[in-house]
């Protein structure tokens, strides 16, 4: 009988720093997890797009390299920065031309206590299953339009706008895709779904107001999600406060920025969080990365966390539809961290391979 | 010998809901710290605007009355929104009128963990003192500019915009009335200053950028003040993990908006933080607000938590001059409270009342 496992071809864009090597590591943890598991494969072809091919070649994607990029089931990014260049050229250069080229116009930020990974909050340290939350963040309009300038510059009348642009399409977009992922966690727990809009419309009476209308309109069409409302700032102290009561929460460009900073923070997972770049409509491959960065002092030394790579890696899987795959990924990880086995950053001695092997030994194991 | 102890004339705007409850336990501790003290006495005049003269007569403000107003030293501001009017009528009507008559360009929200209070950081439970911090929050322009609008309203091609404004006048006062702020509280502790500039500015590259610029300018005035700058979503894992790093920061409008509710919760203080409408230049009286609503659910049963309001009236003295009584207050208010004379909200089954008296005993017996 032939088989009819699906091969997934992977771009692999490891970038600058330490990005080859939690890449390589996560390629190596997928690729067990496909070996043990025989129901799918992967193919990996390496972009050596990164800040070094732009000090050689002015460039950081080649000619036709967006259009290549199409052709692939999903592409793993490792990280982009380098002390040599200034960071809005190789922000834009590379990451942001991507996502806004193959439209990821919905950026997901999945946000938990890890077993063994400890939060700030008093509260959590006794019941880490507090903290389970998705946060939706708009990734392509909004307060990061690119519109504004300034006007006399240097005189002491000098004026500057910064001009936050929403589409009722763009909105409705989000909006849409946030209702779903909120419907589909639901699902799995079996239970309803459960969404937070967040918006700051009692003080930015335009834009804001537009995602208060857009998100009523499209809640009619999810019966199935209980959804409401909150300010921005009020929501930080709800984070906080109250982590239980929040599960799948939508917010724009900037407003999700900052509140999917402070989840990471809360959740003790700045550094190893992993963060998706979607084009919903599956259009276009997506885009997937560890939320940190290239960590330039540490490069070359084995050390670097692949922790967030790795769970990157689970998030890909799932959006690839293998979700007993990430399921298994995730576990396994969290089995590894939580019996000690940890980089410095998380309090141990481990190395990068250390924690890459335990993975892929437990993922051998456990099946 | 006649005496020059000075009289504050202060007007005090209760508001609505509880607003009125907690001024009046605000008004009687200052008296009593006035008689105590013997070297300075207060004079209230009582203004009734409220949602309920509106609702009688159409308007929070009347005729003159924001001329009325510049001849007080300071104004003692309760709380408004009411049930029955929409937020954006009692916000703009009463408390943004005075606010921008009166060019209150900056807001002032000192955060620390009061005797007595708990955070929900557990750092902070082993070492309150890690947390002491002041916001300065711009108050007068950015992102509440107001400016903006919706194109195509309703169809799906409708575009809606928010409009920052920055100014460099507007940006450079409140630039240097943090700095201001750093030094003198650097002062007070015989260090340097700290301040930490917060913006955006790898993302919204004009206004934030103005800013960057201008704080790189007002800095070269201050050589006894340290300073950094820092981005929003960068700053809620830092005030999360690292509270004991910071100390005075400035930011826009909404950035210090998010900011100040988290720092608040962090404090544990959300409901009883004071926050101050300052006109730095003193050409007009500042205005003093804690910063919990009208919580028209606890009117009139006498359970209202004065604390917000008397550690508000303990700002109004330092930004009067009266430094020492500032100090008393404090120390009563927390003694008070350290003690276990709490309302429900704190865990406590005190009233208004007990905690008004029982601060004004502490208050005569430490002297
Ligand atoms: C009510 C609202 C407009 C206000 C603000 O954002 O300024 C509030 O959140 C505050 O912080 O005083
Ligand atoms: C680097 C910066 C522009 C970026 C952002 O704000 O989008 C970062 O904070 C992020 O969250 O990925």
């Amino acid at each position: 009988m032939p088989s009819t496992n699906p091969t997934y071809n992977i771009a692999s864009i490891p970038g600058d720093g330490i990005g080859p090597e939690v890449i390589s590591a996560a390629i190596t943890v997928l690729q067990k997890l496909a070996s043990t598991l025989g129901t799918f494969a992967f193919r990996f072809d390496h972009l050596p797009w990164s800040s070094e091919q732009y000090k050689a070649h002015g460039r950081y994607i080649p000619d036709g390299g967006l259009e290549e990029l199409r052709k692939y089931d999903a592409i793993l990014f490792g990280s982009v920065g380098d002390p040599d260049v200034p960071d809005h050229i190789s922000l834009t250069g590379l990451r942001l031309t991507v996502i806004r080229h193959l439209h990821h116009y919905a950026n997901l930020r999945p946000t938990r206590l890890l077993r063994g990974c400890s939060s700030p909050l008093a509260a959590l340290s006794a019941n880490p299953s507090l903290l389970d939350w998705v946060i939706v963040r708009e990734n392509s309009e909004g307060e990061y339009s690119g519109q504004g300038g300034r006007t006399h510059v240097g005189t002491p009348w000098e004026v500057a706008t910064e001009v936050a642009i929403f589409t009722r399409h763009g909105v409705e977009r989000i909006m849409r895709f946030a209702f779903e992922t909120a419907r589909e966690r639901g699902r799995k727990k079996g239970k309803r779904g459960k969404l937070c809009v967040v918006t700051k419309s009692n003080a930015q009476i335009h834009g804001l107001v537009l995602w208060d209308e857009v998100a009523a309109v499209v809640s009619k069409d999810f019966p199935d999600v209980e959804w409401e409302k909150m300010l921005v700032d009020a929501m930080t102290v709800r984070m906080t406060l109250h982590p239980e009561t929040l599960d799948t929460m939508v917010a724009t460009n900037l407003h999700a920025d900052i509140l999917s900073d402070l989840a990471a923070a809360l959740a003790g997972s700045i550094g190893i969080a992993p963060t998706s770049n979607l084009d919903p409509t599956r259009a276009n491959p997506s885009m997937f990365e560890p939320i940190h960065g290239s960590a330039f002092e540490i490069v070359g030394k084995g050390v670097a966390n692949p922790i967030g790579a790795i769970w990157t890696a689970a998030e890909m899987l799932r959006w690839l539809g293998e979700e007993e795959a990430a399921d298994v990924l995730m576990k396994s990880m969290e089995n590894v961290i939580e019996k000690g086995c940890r980089t410095v950053d998380l309090g141990g001695d481990a190395r990068t391979e250390d924690v890459t092997s335990e993975i892929c030994r437990d993922i051998e194991s456990g099946l």
